[in-house]
């Protein structure tokens, strides 16, 4: 059934809800299983919407699309590296995680060449392990809107992405679930304040959320909630505070976050 | 005060305990903030031990043992790696992460290369952001022994270490947190069939555990449970199927786990 799931805060308490129109339904029971809707609804404009889903693992496949093979190579400092025969996952920080309109922080100590990546992002809805890619789409819950928010001089100059990707608020993602939504045919746009700066499809990954899905389970058991990115387009350019950054995809919704510094004791 | 905390099962209830002798005696509260001692006792015979806290996180430091940096290089097909100047963090997988006496399973497409890697595992017992290597034994709850299960054939292959020292498993931790204990003078052993292949100290870390912690809390906010290992030293051989592997750290205890094969339907 064709819906979107929320995960908001209302006064101290978190809830799951189902979204319709401006409104959100609090649900009583799991998204992962069975759930019924409550008599309790809230405008969506007085809760605070939170990561859609609270994942033990957050996911990325490596290069994913053709068009950010050659940035890719700039970024780390090597030659284009080739098409890629299998995804290549690594895991991005669940210290990371943040929500619709929470903000993006800029680490004090960054050069400043932070960089937005606009991505599609599946949400594992049951336990899988060394599934096809045929049974995959048993086991995704649904899709939302993430940007895998990246410092780019750390990327090229660290063994691992742990900072580059991984710091504290890297990792945006919502607003909601989609529950049912062509997941290899999503139009994705990036905006920072206003102006479009990635415009991209989901039919242009290498690897799709079946494909990718079913390569991690095959030694990693996926968990309900766990978070799976799309991999990013393109090139990309520096977010600094004072943006904010949009990632829209049509059918899903706009994932918005401000950006600002972080807070600097010893700033003159 | 000196204590060993635990984390059991006994029946279909897991909960937190201290033990003293050869019992655990179950609390109430939290481990990291306050708790008292109930009447229950259990015999540690008629328990199972679980991992020893409820990590978000498990972070590895990198090359932190100069005798392991030629065989690093080895593994990896790279010249011996320089000293490293500062950690270079990366982060297990969650879903590795097993207790005692669980079962390692060997993958059923992996080359056989799977080997041990005792160290010991600081477990963090407070939030902590921008810390001090000076302030961080007090956001340090306690350490147990681990096991940097690695499959040296995809740590050699693949551009991450998500499947070689990530799949489920690979992650034995405990048995118990040792509240007070000097880490950085910390014998370690490993065994294989009761017969010696490792003995180090941790006097040898190139960086300590407060330095790890400081160092990975610039970017990224630990929390109480999250797991930073040791690193690893000297060089290893594989563990098969019906072996059991034991890393003992006198002062904390053994970690003892049986190696398995990972059962294969299509197996003559």
């Amino acid at each position: 059934m064709w819906m979107k799931i929320a995960r908001f805060r209302t006064g101290i308490r978190v809830a799951y809800g189902v979204v319709k129109g401006d409104e959100v339904i609090e649900i009583r029971g799991s998204i992962y299983t069975k759930f019924r809707m409550t008599d309790a609804r809230y405008p969506l404009s007085e809760v605070r919407l939170m990561p859609p889903s609270e994942p033990m693992e957050l996911w990325c496949p490596g290069l994913n699309f053709a068009d950010h093979l050659e940035y890719a190579g700039t970024v780390l400092g090597v030659e284009t590296p080739p098409i890629p025969q299998h995804p290549n996952p690594w895991r991005k920080g669940r210290n990371s995680l943040t929500g619709n309109n929470d903000p993006i922080i800029i680490p004090k100590d960054s050069t400043g060449e932070v960089h937005y990546e606009g991505e599609a992002v599946a949400v594992i809805g049951k336990d899988c392990r060394r599934i096809s890619p045929a049974q995959a789409p048993r086991f995704i819950l649904g899709y939302t809107c993430g940007n895998d928010v990246s410092e780019r001089t750390w990327q090229g100059d660290d063994w691992t992405f742990w900072r580059a990707k991984g710091s504290d608020t890297f990792a945006p993602v919502g607003p909601w679930i989609e529950t049912d939504i062509d997941a290899q045919n999503l139009d994705l746009m990036v905006r920072i304040n206003g102006k479009q700066v990635q415009n991209c499809n989901t039919s242009d990954m290498l690897f799709t959320f079946p494909e990718i899905v079913s390569y991690i389970s095959q030694h990693v058991t996926l968990r309900p909630g766990d978070m799976v990115f799309s991999g990013a387009t393109g090139t990309t350019t520096a977010i600094r505070p004072g943006d904010v950054v949009e990632v829209e995809i049509p059918g899903i919704g706009i994932l918005s976050n401000p950006v600002e510094a972080e807070f600097d004791i010893n700033a003159p």
